[in-house]
């Protein structure tokens, strides 16, 4: 596959602890709900999953939110429960309830019936990953991601979503055996289907560790990061001679900033109770190049103020993480905003204008301070 | 007012640094659902608030667990949530949907209408204090408790319970100014509710961030933090002659320990996703008498697996504190063994047997080793 030259490299430059202009941005969830187009044609596709595993809608949403802002990168349009619906366990979305599964993962049978499924049947997401990447005509790079092994544990096991995630814990500490064998599983999963995005066109890929932050301290470590970096070392570091930057985001992992720093990534994504210039003297490595990139944080919440509110909080992020590095010659500490979630479906579009145009605009400015 | 010499003052003296023979347990929450006793004297009251409002239910049921356990401490049986109901917001449970106010604080005259309640209106919950110490008869100490003042905000704001509390902090973001009103109205109410708590009998005073880790670093230190701190300035610091102890509790505070150990308290509660032992390091003040003890930090969930999981999992939050101080001629770093959030109503009773003795014996063990 040849695609178009890409014109803005910004992100994946940042990705890569590289000197840029200004501090690249992306969204979570920024193809979505709060767009009255992602609305339209969410509405024609008739249901979430029919939007999802169509590749004609699929690359409509996801290049909505870029025909409005300047945004630095795309991400596919997806959802992270595609792996474990191609392992046969039947996901739905009912509107205003949230994902479900047909079948759940509780018992030493369920989990022997487990196995990585057959990439060919996610293949409506690889189309998808390779008509973005060409609809995008080289505008911006184009992530991929997933959800992390633990993660979708939490869903396999719940059923769903949870407030407690009592069953996936019962399963944890009652027969950790069965869990290790679960998330073995769905690492090597996880890792064909990143691996086959990188493949399909996808030019970043992320991990979304969404509930690691629900587990307990060595729980953690044991259950959710070691089964990341399981996914990490099977990962290809390069496709057609470029270097594919990797994202891992824990919501809820501050804590554990300096053992994801251990991971082989280039990018923590931190939620908005880390504090990024702390973050940034712990994990960014400043002095070498041996640090992380930060991605984040902004409260998703502040979009719902007014613009000069969501300007002042922008630059209280940007200031807050500090002047980055503008050595061309070297690595050194960058920063990719985002959202340290995902974008609230009650954010009025014109907001998010103003969070962008604030984000290059001071950006660029602290890069001129010396 | 007088009552029963204390006949066990573990968990009072561990609160204040001082050495004791073994780490003193309590549970959150441990009067509850889980027990049988407690759903029948519910059922018997025919609603939570007919239970709350009740002197000699809400005494029956925070003398249950102690009828089965040997438990530290009691802990008054109310909800957080009585302070705004007294501040005329009209609370109800619906079963199964959690609390709700008739009335929502969301506008400048939603704010201007606001008052410290007057405390003739909360004087069930001190009837309640005053006959459980009674009731108690020097058992153990009881311990009063109040939300934070953040956290009785976000209830007033959302109107009950959320996922997102887009209300509370669009609130904040967009009108600090009325933010500001309505948290130091709150503050200075919830100082008048714990102090007169303490006349009534409580022997220590606990106050619930529940949800001070919602907020995005800055914001928790402006909006949560400062109104705790409001709170701590205006209580007693002794009650007949005895000094009446303060735990402050944040959830997902685990970012914020070291200007938490700021705080006018003896006691700070930590989450499960806490290392207690790194706590311990950043605010245990070991060399000193600064520091202050830790409370926590059981996963509730590990209270689902089998007893013998319960041990392990008890001695490793035990030992990940490590071994307390046992100097009695000195104050030093002390633990207090709970959970990291409220026990699960789906907790088997026999349960938390097995935890209860196996913190207290091995707690002992660890004195025991030089």
């Amino acid at each position: 596959m040849t695609f178009a030259p890409l014109q803005n490299d910004t992100f994946l430059r940042a990705c890569l602890g590289q000197a840029t202009d200004y501090t690249p941005l992306w969204l979570m969830r920024q193809a979505g709900r709060y767009l009255p187009e992602y609305r339209a044609t969410r509405a024609k596709a008739g249901s979430f999953m029919g939007l999802a595993t169509s590749v004609d809608y699929a690359t409509e949403v996801t290049l909505q939110p870029l025909d409005r802002y300047a945004l630095d990168a795309a991400i596919l349009f997806s959802d992270i429960l595609t792996v474990p619906d191609a392992m046969g366990l039947g996901l739905s979305f009912t509107p205003g309830e949230g994902p479900k599964f047909a079948r759940t993962v509780r018992t030493e049978a369920d989990v022997a019936a487990l196995a990585v499924p057959d990439m060919d049947r996610l293949r409506y997401v690889f189309d998808a990953v390779t008509a973005i990447r060409r609809a995008l005509n080289g505008r911006v790079p184009l992530i991929g991601f997933s959800g992390s092994p633990w993660t979708l544990a939490c869903y396999m096991v719940e059923g769903g979503g949870s407030d407690d995630y009592r069953h996936v814990k019962t399963l944890m500490y009652s027969r950790p055996d069965l869990m290790h064998r679960l998330l073995a599983i769905n690492a090597d999963a996880v890792a064909r289907y990143l691996e086959t995005q990188i493949e399909a066109g996808a030019q970043a890929v992320m991990v979304f560790d969404s509930w690691g932050g629900v587990l307990a301290d060595g729980a953690f470590q044991t259950f959710s990061l070691a089964y990341t970096r399981r996914v990490l070392a099977q990962l290809p570091r390069e496709h057609d001679g470029q270097v594919v930057p990797r994202i891992v985001f824990t919501k809820g992992g501050g804590a554990w900033l300096e053992e994801m720093a251990g991971l082989d990534c280039d990018v923590l994504g931190v939620d908005w109770t880390v504090n990024l210039g702390q973050a940034r003297r712990r994990v960014g490595g400043e002095a070498g190049g041996a640090g992380k990139a930060l991605q984040g944080n902004l409260d998703p919440a502040v979009l719902l103020a007014p613009p000069e509110v969501i300007a002042n909080e922008a630059i209280g992020v940007l200031e807050s993480f500090g002047r980055p590095h503008t050595d061309l010659t070297r690595r050194g500490s960058t920063h990719i905003f985002n959202l340290g979630h995902g974008i609230s479906l009650h954010t009025p579009p014109e907001h998010v204008q103003a969070l962008v145009e604030t984000v290059h605009q001071h950006s660029r400015r602290m890069r001129r301070v010396t």
